[in-house]
């Protein structure tokens, strides 16, 4: 599937009843599964639900042998266990990246040693593949997710999907824990950079254009593996911002804001889920039949199966006290709808569902049903057919043509915040302070995920790619001084900063956050660390002018900084290319296009997303981040205007059409992304005061216009109603782009 | 009935399905209301549900009468238009409080104008006596609801109400719209410190016995009166902390923590509720049948009237964009279970409904049984009877009794949060430089819905009350020093500051927030204002001993502060005895008692209540406020031991008996407030780490020692299951009272 007809199949996301009217008739594939769950033992079968971490058939010391397989502990675990799946890297805990042939030499252990056993099942080894083959040394690593929302642009996510799954499988692996399909609307929580970013309709498009180019058409194709949607659902906004916390969702919220995003994912045809580790309104994420087995399956038709988060079944009992005992924990969660555990550390999962299965406690009908899903993947990816891995690494991974299109979405990730008087691009002969703690590392331009889990181990970072220093001095003839540490926690000259900054025409000044990921990642405060204020400050009290440029995967508050600065550079995670891309957008060589996915928040409790309701923008209450969703400069100038709708009138369940016309008035060659918002005026239950419903980002030479079309269809006006159904309700809506607003009506039936 | 009778009433609160067993026989009441209606005109049943400002019917200038009732206005009202109810003060929109006889004469011409009409109904007058006859010139104005929490004394919320009650009847008036029964456990929200703090059963024990003081066993007694629940349901918890603006609730987290503040004040006999101004889960208060109607009257078997908040039914229309028009709001808000709009300003409720009732559109049914409910108070009130005020003014108002009351009160609600080395008390030679923005104004100690609607017009505060300034000048021979303003938002000369510090012993630095309400109050973090943090930091720096006392209604952030502080006061909002009780613990007259009724968060994105769920303090996560729920030091010390629980297991519905030892082992005599917490150690919910079940405040003498009795019921034990019912189920349990703890166990059935 190309990404034309990507795009088509993502805007045609229709109503959910629809989803379920179509059952496949019985398959090769089908077959195949049926024939083979007849031959298995209960042992076999419960094993293939279990999913173990690599430390558990691995040598003492994996990190020093180029095949550390145990092979005693890995025919236990094949042979007596009969596993189904086994993920993560040979270091647990202190996982780390591997090179390319240790991953296929371990790959093809497990293949062979599978190919063994009885029913020679394979095994589905499934990694972390955030950003890229993060634990694939030397693999191409894109901007976050967050800041490939930012480029509005899913052609590159799309390609992001494609190369991501291509290096994936030169690495002998199979099956990537990615795309997040999480909404990313409480920005405290420390996993907020791994989402598209707040808006349903942007994480729809960009996470199915992942999908797609991950998946192709058919997931059995040597260059193509299968997604995971994680993590269902409702993990994203956690009441106190901390990861792995409570969420506070009526089942109306639920279904308008956190499940679209998976509905897309399930359309798009990810073939299994990972689970919320924390809990939403009281019941752990891992025990919500109502989630896993009702909606999921009853209401999105999800046909793959489901994968439990790390060692979350046991936390049943240990943590939440839902179990009374690690034997109840199993019970409840496989009888919620967990196919798959994810133990990792040993056999416990195995025995207890052995025992209870035995016992009649957990029906076999459960137990075939969702090995029946597991084998059903295994065979739709080509499994079985495996011998080898799929792919030769030449050609294959960390391609020229791959690092160009992370280059080029990197560039596009970029947000201009704030450009005053043209502050940039800056002269390629001006003299330059660069200081901060985010200017030379390239850990915090690449987050959590890189290389290692909380992606904060500068020392194992490739050393061909540019800090933003090392950037910006390839970029200038000019002269560049830094002042700061080698580290990000290396306290820096205060004094020295302000004395260097004298000597120089300009300051970039590069704040943020250093790389987290999960728990280890949580604050108390949105505010930036005290630390760099107080150098913000003392700079900013010579005069000198300062362009501002951040890092971290979080909003952190900088409006008194920002307020001050004569321009302002969002980087977000931009990935390893983000040195290079951010220079290219300081000095020119690229006009900046990306946009915000987020609302950017002017204080630390003041956090409204840009589609609240009414009542959160009347009289003395209003949306006023600092930047708000969409904002984002150019270097030149573009307008939009000629916006029209038709028709005029609708029934309920037909689609207008929009057109509207953009044009580059400025003198720079750029791109512009045209945002398209609608608003139901008046709705049995308040409704947003807009919601994207359709974008599209073209490329315009200086006086270059074009005109855009979109189809907004009875899904874009649908809501979720009083009976907590999606619904069109006839009244009056409008469309906004722009400046413009054009109203429209859908007429009672 | 007397305080004991109510205490041992609260403790039984039963399983809300009971509730709806007892069905009343008719009575006379009930006679008198049945027959009434059926002699009513759709005109005059319309009129009932409307409730008007003061304004409608005042003359221009009330300001300045006697009397400012504008009689043909009146006779408009009530003749042409048959309002059921006046609210507010004669200057709306500049409120303020009136001269009692001013109000006796207000309400005399409301009483002999409804006199005169064709079925002879009288009005009922509602105010807004929160925290005391606010709006009387020189009534009691007692700590505010967060502050009468602190004081863990449900005996003196008892004859808080018993005080208000005669206060408000003095004045001539009617009905109050008072307790606010919502938790509080936002603390951003404007509104935090109008609830009794964040935990269910300390709001429904203080709540309790508020109604119950203020209503007695016969609200038709010329002493008593009528409360109104504020505000149903979850107005208490907007998600971004803005007042006005989305709560996010499941029904399960809503059943669990926001209802039974309500149930317990039906329980209690509060025969009106006021309905929630913003929206749970994408439905405005004012439109939600299933909040309004199937579980007010379903579940809790509600048999009063609802009214409308401020405006709020036009608002579904103007601001909610529910309703396409305002005579579908008010069909909505009718139909959805509103039984009296406060309009205020207009007869178009009237009119609009008076058309949908002559349409069909609202069948009269619904009218008829919205009437009945209003008329049904109104005869429960013995408003039919009432020809004059109810009481004199001499003997029942601002009575020397009351004043005691509410001094012992604002002593009991001062919360001692550090106190390292005996800083406290102070020395009465001790030279003292007292500083800071609170140190020197009433209106900081009495917030919102203090003479004006947000307090803080200190001028017009009666000058006999002392400052805290004024309260420690009184009382001690030191020298004492001030620097400060004469306002709030006065810049305070922290050189001169600091220069005065280093002259005295001591410094009592006087921080925190200035007065406010509803959407005024929104903030955007709870941050302290930076120039008090500046001042306090100056003062650090030169060593001397700082006392920090805050008043405010809301936790404001004073970590920094706090840590460097030789002691801590909470104040908080003690009310018009603030100063006096301020000082009279700062020297030790009095031994402070208060605890704090919410958590005191150490950060301003670290919220999370006491009662959390195991996951948020598991692993990196963790709850640690700068000072925890129940916190409160004394001048001497208290030590409970040997805590029982009996019998060790029971089966579910039974009850167990709780006793523990408390005693006084320092050298002062002084209270105690025991807490009994409970844990379910294992249910299919997710359940809190504990939970608050019983209370008691004991008086001991040094070395005095009292056993204390307590008995958790079934309702202790229960939750809200999978299924949204309550139930109590089987497993193991734990109470724990100080460091101790004892399990019980309760037996499947």
């Amino acid at each position: 599937m190309n990404i034309k007809a990507v795009l088509v199949s993502l805007s045609l996301f229709v109503l959910s009843e629809s989803v379920l009217s179509a059952e496949p008739n019985p398959s090769p594939v089908e077959e195949r599964v049926q024939a083979l769950l007849a031959q298995m033992t209960l042992e076999e079968k419960v094993g293939q639900m279990t999913q173990i971490d690599f430390s558990v058939v691995s040598v003492a010391n994996g990190q020093d042998a180029e095949n550390p397989v145990d092979q005693a502990k890995l025919d236990d675990a094949i042979f007596n266990h009969h596993v189904g799946s086994i993920l993560n890297t040979p270091t647990t805990p202190n996982n780390r990246a591997q090179p390319i042939e240790k991953w296929r030499n371990i790959t093809q252990s497990i293949r062979d040693t599978a190919a063994r056993s009885r029913l020679k099942i394979p095994v589905i080894y499934g990694i972390d593949a955030i950003h890229g083959a993060t634990y694939t040394q030397n693999s191409v690593l894109f901007p976050q997710a967050i800041s490939m929302a930012a480029t509005f642009n899913p052609e590159l996510s799309f390609k992001e999907g494609e190369i991501v799954a291509r290096e994936v499988k030169a690495s002998g692996l199979d099956w990537n824990f990615s795309p997040v399909m999480d909404i990313g609307r409480q920005p405290l929580w420390p996993r907020l950079w791994e989402t598209y970013g707040e808006d349903v309709h942007l994480a729809q498009i960009l996470g199915g254009a992942f999908i797609q180019g991950h998946q192709g058409e058919d997931m059995a194709a040597a260059d193509k593996a299968p997604t995971c949607l994680k993590h269902y659902v409702g993990y994203s906004y956690p009441l106190n911002g901390k990861d792995r916390t409570p969420a506070w969702i009526g089942e109306r919220a639920l279904r308008e804001w956190f499940l679209p995003g998976f509905e897309a994912g399930v359309l798009a045809g990810a073939p299994s889920v990972m689970i919320n580790s924390a809990e939403v309104d009281g019941i752990p994420g891992h025990a919500n039949y109502h989630y896993l087995t009702e909606i999921l399956r009853g209401e999105l038709g999800f046909k793959g199966f489901t994968v439990s988060d790390w060692e979350d079944i046991i936390r049943l009992h240990t943590r939440d006290k839902l179990a009374a005992s690690p034997r109840e924990a199993v019970k409840m969660a496989v009888m919620a709808g967990v196919d798959m555990s994810m133990v990792p550390f040993n056999f416990s999962f195995y025995d207890l569902l052995l025992d209870l299965a035995k016992s009649g406690e957990v029906p076999l009908s459960r137990i075939d049903e969702a090995v029946a899903r597991i084998l059903r993947v295994k065979f739709q990816t080509g499994l079985f057919e495996r011998t080898e891995p799929a792919l030769p690494v030449a050609g294959y991974f960390a391609t020229a043509e791959a690092v160009e299109v992370n280059r080029q979405a990197a560039r596009e990730a970029i947000v201009l915040a704030k450009n005053d008087n043209r502050m940039l691009p800056l002269s390629k002969t001006a003299s330059i302070l660069v200081t901060g703690p985010t200017a030379n590392l390239l850990s915090v331009m690449n987050g959590g995920w890189t290389i290692t889990w909380q992606g904060a181990s500068e020392e194992l970072y490739p050393k061909q790619y540019p800090t933003l220093l090392q950037a910006i001095q390839r970029k200038t003839s000019g002269r560049v001084t830094f002042v700061g540490g080698q580290r990000f926690s290396d306290e820096i000259n205060i004094e020295q900063a302000v004395n260097e900054a004298r000597k120089h025409d300009v300051v970039v000044l590069a704040l943020g956050e250093k790389p987290y990921t999960e728990t280890e990642g949580n604050i108390d405060t949105l505010a930036l660390d005290p630390v760099q204020l107080q150098l913000a400050r003392a700079i900013f009290e010579i005069g000198k002018p300062v362009v501002l440029v951040t890092f971290g995967g979080r909003p952190r508050i900088i409006t008194e900084i920002a307020d001050k600065a004569r321009a302002v550079v969002l980087g977000f995670l931009p990935g390893m290319e983000g040195g290079a891309a951010l220079a290219d957008i300081l000095f020119g060589d690229v006009n900046p296009s990306g946009k915000l996915p987020i609302s950017y928040p002017r204080a630390v409790n003041d956090i409204t997303p840009y589609d609240h309701k009414p009542i959160e923008a009347y009289e003395t209450n209003q949306y006023r981040p600092l930047y708000p969703f969409g904002h984002g400069l150019s270097y030149t100038r573009f307008e939009t205007s000629g916006l029209s709708v038709k028709p005029a009138q609708i029934k309920a369940g037909d689609s207008v059409e929009v057109s509207v016309k953009v044009k580059n008035t400025g003198t720079r060659t750029g791109k512009e992304t045209v945002l398209v918002y609608l608003n139901d005026i008046a709705a049995s239950v308040s409704r947003p005061v807009k919601q994207l419903k359709a974008f599209e980002k073209v490329e315009l030479q200086p006086g270059e216009q074009k005109t855009l079309h979109f189809t907004l269809t009875a899904q874009a006006m649908s809501f979720i109603g009083l009976n907590m159904r999606r619904v069109v309700e006839p009244g009056d809506f409008k469309v906004m782009v722009g400046d413009e607003s054009v109203p429209f009506s859908v007429l009672p039936n």
